[in-house]
């Protein structure tokens, strides 16, 4: 009789998470674990085939010295393309048309390459790693500099007809409202965004003449506007509570066209979710319609303090 | 050799429409021939029991003349719960609380009985003998007394954590706006619907003094608006405007969530779609985000003169 040893193959495979500011890459087995890692400064790169290049050197190099068997590179990124692969008039990058940057990194590296939208790669993450686990139809919202939203319809990212699906923060908050970096007005993004709580932070403490903490800060930024909240700051709390109204209000029309079980928040200003969670609870149910009231939940993401963009990335080559 | 004849056996679907005025029966073959068909009023039936009683009787005389088997009832009716088979606290019908029709029916007749909601209804009426046949992501939009609304997303219709997903009638249109039968604010219906439209005319009328051939009408309604504006009354003509402005714009919102191909329009108010379909597709386009723009069309459903509802309701029933 001859005994057959199934040989355990140690999956690895790599994610790329691709900012304004920063680019990371991390090598994260099958359960999440993030074996190595490594971040780069974005804009150290001239234009997208010096990134590819550069990069692509230093994952042949560094799969070398990993244990395991490379699944293939999943990527995130602003603008990002499912069905292409490709990145398409990302202003935050200021790479200009349409790059296809998954084709880029096969032909470079020979391995498989995926490409999807930063905000879809945290709701990939959220599925396999995060509290959305088992869910079939949730949210995921990242606050950073801009408003990014991952939709899970039925277990399944929604990319629709184009790929784009899913732009949650280009979609009008305010009639005739604050002006946007895509050109329009009113965009969710413009208010619910760290640039957004700051923005109004600053038009508050120009119309008001209450004292403020922040009234002796030379940068203004959405983690001082937390903190001056934190100590009580009354100007502060305000444009907390300002922001999470916008957003509250604006989810129940999300809800009533998705009705998904929960929403998740992370990034920068989601650290913030003690704070506004609370508020904007109560105003998505307010204006809820009563079909939907309390059956939506919003949670901080259980990823908040990891990128879960760099691992939503990655866990696109695993397979089930 | 033994030559297998495979029996050809016609299958017969029961489709159910419950309106607020009518409620339509019909009997439909898999090709979405309509092989008998019937209409009582709403108001005839005291309770949903009565109506229940009632139709099944109907039924099961009429299936004894019918040459073929008989797969099941679908039933499509507003504020309808596929997940549950209930029609649940439905303003329009006068029905209070939680109501399992779907059992009902199945107790009374013995056949598998499935339900939806109305416009969920329309969608896959869209889907199977439609213009949406072999379309992934779309959208059907019925524009009755309210405006309904049925999501196809990789296709299959959206029906969210609760089963009530799609109430894009439901989404907030103008901030503090027109108060809606729901109990809200400023809902889309009451602005782009056949109540909405005769709402804008109204309102019109009264704070203009120009002439309009609509001021010696009794009745007001959707149609005489419709009738007036292919006349050439302006006033008529810039109340069809305002509908379709605030459609298209709001419009531009769903694409950036849900990249559908396509959006079909259909019932009454749908049937002055070459008035309304230029302006919506204009707004929407002029209010989109860079990456969606012309990227999604906007048509009248190929079944606008049928009752899509009635169809839909009897194509649940078919297997693919």
């Amino acid at each position: 009789m001859v005994t057959k040893f199934k040989q355990m193959t140690n999956k690895i495979s790599i994610g790329i998470d691709i900012g304004g500011t920063n680019v990371e890459i991390a090598w994260v087995s099958p359960d999440g674990t993030i074996v190595k890692h490594s971040t780069y400064r974005t804009s150290m790169f001239n234009n997208p085939e010096h990134m590819v290049n550069k990069l692509s050197t230093f994952i042949l190099k560094e799969n070398k010295s990993i244990a395991g068997e490379i699944t293939g590179i999943g990527i995130g990124a602003p603008n990002g393309n499912y069905y292409n692969g490709t990145i398409e008039y990302a202003p935050n990058l200021n790479w200009e048309g349409i790059i296809p940057l998954a084709k880029m990194f096969s032909e470079k590296t020979g391995l498989k390459s995926k490409l999807t939208n930063d905000a879809n790669a945290a709701a990939y993450a959220e599925m396999k790693y995060g509290d959305a686990k088992g869910m079939k139809n949730f949210l995921v919202i990242t606050l950073g500099t801009g408003l990014g939203s991952g939709i899970v319809v039925d277990g399944n990212i929604l990319y629709g007809s184009t790929g784009f699906a899913g732009e949650l923060g280009h979609t009008q908050a305010v009639e005739n409202g604050r002006t946007c970096g895509c050109g329009r007005l009113g965009c969710m993004e413009t208010y619910v965004s760290a640039t957004g709580i700051t923005r109004t932070m600053k038009e508050m403490l120009k119309q008001s003449k209450q004292e403020s903490l922040l009234r002796k800060l030379d940068v203004l930024d959405s983690e001082a506007i937390f903190n001056a909240a934190k100590l009580g700051d009354e100007l502060a709390i305000k444009a907390m509570d300002y922001t999470a109204i916008i957003m509250g209000r604006h989810l129940s029309n999300y809800v009533a066209l998705f009705s998904p079980e929960a929403i998740f928040i992370t990034g920068g200003l989601a650290k913030a979710h003690e704070m506004l969670i609370p508020t904007m609870e109560k105003h998505m149910n307010d204006n809820m319609l009563k079909i939907f009231k309390n059956t939506c939940k919003i949670y901080p993401s259980a990823l908040i303090e990891q990128n879960s963009g760099v691992l939503g990335a990655a866990a696109m080559l695993i397979e089930d």
